[in-house]
């Protein structure tokens, strides 16, 4: 089969590169070519058994998304994205990218739809979900983005879901928590200091917490989020039904409680390293985004996440340190 | 004032056309003048006591939504939309139209919001809510449209949202229930036979009946229909709040109670003139409506539609037949 994978050089991108050339596979067939697309043109996995080809190309250009259907893979994985921030900072660009990219997208998809009906995987966000919420945010809650991000994102949902409807693709649409712990270095991403709270004090470096301990959200490890990608991508069409898009499971845990798992697991000098430092604009815009859902469909499909914060953090160590940190 | 309604030719906007002639004023405000817009050039009502201007134009068309922006009306009613039928067998000329006109419509008050802040009131549906439903819809119940124009007229509500908390304009939309009466001559629509059975034995002629008497929607008369444009052009846009999209208040009626308010209000030789006629294919799409909401957020606001269906029935015979009907 051959599987294309759209964003790959993005955090979760190159880890689901990573996890294909490891398994060979995806569910039960074997992977004979994968083709990763990113603005930038991707560093492909080493040691893959099967082909692989990698673009650089701007998904939100005229007739890429075309060249990107033309050779019909058999899923897409669409994962490309400007990020939230950005997407409110640039009105143009977030329309531009999230909105027009990602209809080009589907409307390849749907010119080719004559005997050609592929899986597409598409990663929508919480960001769908605005406040005021109620304690755990259940399935059927009604779609009230707060962000242009958001927006974007929900009409990538609806145009999935129409698009899969009318039969000219096999879409899913999975709503990722906030990844926990991601790698890399602190970015200003208001939700960054969720990771590095946990990931410089591991480094033996300082992290600053900008809010107080008693704030609640939702995360999932980056192992949780390829491995949804993969369900994603193997799960039965019909068993979802025409309800295409759905919120993933997490752990939805306080700031105090994500300290707690990291003084279980590294020990008092580690947490020792955050630095208590409030930042108003931060907590106002936190105090906006979901904290709990209740992701019974997803949960009934198959999907899995972390149960304690513990293994958030105990993944990271593995997956990212190869199982060391500075005590 | 300067008051834009684009759709002005439909049953709907040609009402509303109607309306502020007689009233000569929105809210506490005198209007000036009235651009009347579709894509066939709508008849303008008559004794206006302001400026009339007809245009016809397709506002899918490039440059049209600039063109009919620029003049900076203060209020603009977006109306024009392909209906669910088409929007569903024409599946590119839906989202033309009801996609990327809206979208156009918007981009262009966005590109004037620089001291250009209109009141933007649109017609949404509540097809953009799709099966299964509980009993009585709530307002934070989810969007899953099953149609392409509920797809259409969803995205039409959050981008609305979105240029709204961004301050490019100061939209409302609004989810208009089934119109009953609806004027005019039998069509094809699936949803035709609710005001059908009404409104031709009214006019001494027989009438299809295609789903069982226990088929239970919701309503609101074409008088109504105004009265929420009207409301929402005027309306406190603080009150509202960020949740900028509103399910109208109607009344959720069975076929059966339907019909018991037309033998109340005109007698049981007019009810006679319903035939009993069961149709599967109609049957089977009508099964997927919503039957009952509970507008909690738009009462609150003030809108109102009618209490008992009999009002829907004398509203149809004196505003379309002149108080007369065929006993």
């Amino acid at each position: 089969m051959h599987v294309t994978i759209i964003g790959a050089g993005g955090m979760v991108g190159s880890k689901l590169a990573t996890r294909l050339a490891e398994d060979g596979q995806l569910g039960e067939k074997a992977i004979a070519k994968v083709t990763l697309v990113d603005v930038v043109e991707p560093t492909p996995p080493a040691d893959a058994p099967f082909e692989i080809e990698t673009i650089a190309t701007d998904l939100s250009a005229p007739g890429v998304g075309a060249s990107l259907v033309a050779p019909r893979p058999d899923v897409i994985f669409h994962l490309a994205a400007i990020v939230s921030g950005e997407a409110e900072t640039d009105f143009e660009k977030g329309y531009r990218v999230n909105l027009d990219g990602t209809r080009g997208l589907f409307d390849a998809v749907q010119a080719f739809s004559n005997h050609y009906v592929p899986r597409v995987v598409f990663t929508s966000s919480i960001g769908v979900f605005g406040a005021p919420f109620p304690e755990a945010i259940p399935d059927d809650f009604h779609l009230t983005p707060l962000t242009s991000y958001g927006t974007q994102k929900t009409i990538g949902e609806l145009l999935l879901a129409d698009y899969t409807r009318r039969g000219f693709m096999d879409g899913v649409g999975i709503r990722l928590p906030t990844i926990s712990v991601r790698p890399g270095k602190p970015n200003k991403a208001a939700s960054g200091f969720f990771s590095n709270i946990i990931r410089e004090p591991l480094a033996g470096k300082e992290a600053v917490l900008p809010v107080s301990e008693e704030t609640r959200h939702w995360h999932a490890s980056p192992r949780s989020a390829v491995n949804f990608l993969i369900h994603a991508a193997t799960l039965d069409g019909e068993a979802i039904g025409p309800r295409r898009n759905l919120t993933m499971p997490g752990i939805s845990v306080t700031v105090g409680e994500q300290i707690d798992a990291l003084r279980k697991v590294a020990g008092d000098n580690v947490v020792k390293r955050i630095r208590h430092e409030p930042d108003e604009m931060i907590m106002g815009i936190v105090k906006g985004w979901p904290q709990r859902f209740d992701p019974q469909r997803a949960l009934a499909l198959g999907f899995q996440a972390e149960a304690r914060f513990e293994e958030n953090i105990r993944i990271h160590i593995e997956d990212e340190l190869d199982g060391n940190f500075v005590a």
